[in-house]
């Protein structure tokens, strides 16, 4: 029995707030951080490898996945679906291991409803819209029009920043990887976490 | 303005488990970290410095402050009274800073009644209560009978680890210290926290 329930890290943002670049980099650099593989309908993006950045599964199988009720939360964006398996997030609380996802907004309100006590939610914001823009069309996969849709988007997304625990302000990825880091540290000594059975202050 | 309430760090733990040594080393470690200074009547003990590790008053002064609703909480423990000072913490958390305190549980909880969106609880437990007995032997400033006393009264401490926010094993200062600097860390960056008129997300 481990001491603790695991922890679901929801990390979200505005698209282009540099959310997927902090999470993965999370991973590599964060001892004991599982992190989550999204499932999505759309098609890999050049570079991306099935299993690692995502499951890539058709429509027949997502609806599948959907009826069945293996997915812990799922949203349709820009034509494709997206969507979390919820059989590792179980796996995760229960070991006492940790999982970190990086969903946006409404994802993370599906993930929360379902795991009440055992989330902690990271919002990530950059510095300022002006940079967000600069960072988009600094990407440069996307169409003018794609942009500013996405522009749109995460000023909509944004004002949900009160609904999450903590606030990260990403102006340099190491720095915001050690942001992260402390809050990863900090919910791990959560009192609230402790197994019922476990206290060390009858010992 | 600042752009947050400033913060109000309680750290508690049984006597001997090693809190003050944390919390002083706490204070020279990490940056931004006011201490409060607790008032008592009791005599200092050698290498004490007054201002530093006590503000030592006389019972007239004391019961004055008590009388005057100066102190955010009090007790009466080994026939001294001990007390913190409400002023300091009422700026701290209007002007933005943060402040660390070390106490009791009992002054935790008054505390924490006091101000209970500004706090942040951690409790400081020994690896083992032979140890901490142990540590206790080692620091040979108190007799056997105050020794047996404090051993009582550190497990019937310990049972309080439940009402707080954290746990912190205290196996090495500089490990317990990198603790509490992540926990400082992480509360900084609590959306909570956040005064009502700081909205990032709408910039």
């Amino acid at each position: 029995m481990p001491q603790r329930r695991g922890i679901i890290f929801i990390v979200s943002a505005p698209s282009g707030a540099g959310k997927t670049t902090i999470s993965r980099a999370a991973r590599q650099a964060i001892a004991g951080l599982e992190m989550s593989i999204s499932l999505t309908t759309r098609q890999p993006r050049e570079g991306e490898v099935e299993g690692v950045d995502y499951q890539f599964v058709g429509e027949d199988e997502f609806n599948r996945r959907i009826a069945c009720r293996e997915l812990a939360e799922w949203a349709r964006n820009f034509e494709a679906y997206y969507g979390t398996p919820r059989a590792p997030l179980d796996a995760a609380v229960d070991s006492g291991h940790d999982i970190l996802l990086d969903i946006d907004v409404q994802g993370a309100r599906q993930i929360r409803e379902l795991y009440p006590d055992d989330t902690a939610t990271i919002f990530v914001l950059p510095p300022s819209f002006a940079e967000l823009e600069e960072r988009l069309r600094r990407r440069g996969t996307e169409s003018e029009d794609s942009i500013q849709r996405r522009l749109k988007r995460a000023r909509d997304e944004a004002a949900a920043c009160p609904e999450y625990d903590y606030l990260v302000i990403n102006a340099h990825v190491e720095e915001s990887l050690a942001r992260l880091d402390a809050i990863v540290r900090a919910e791990r000594m959560k009192v609230g976490r402790l197994r019922a059975d476990f206290a060390p202050w009858k010992n």
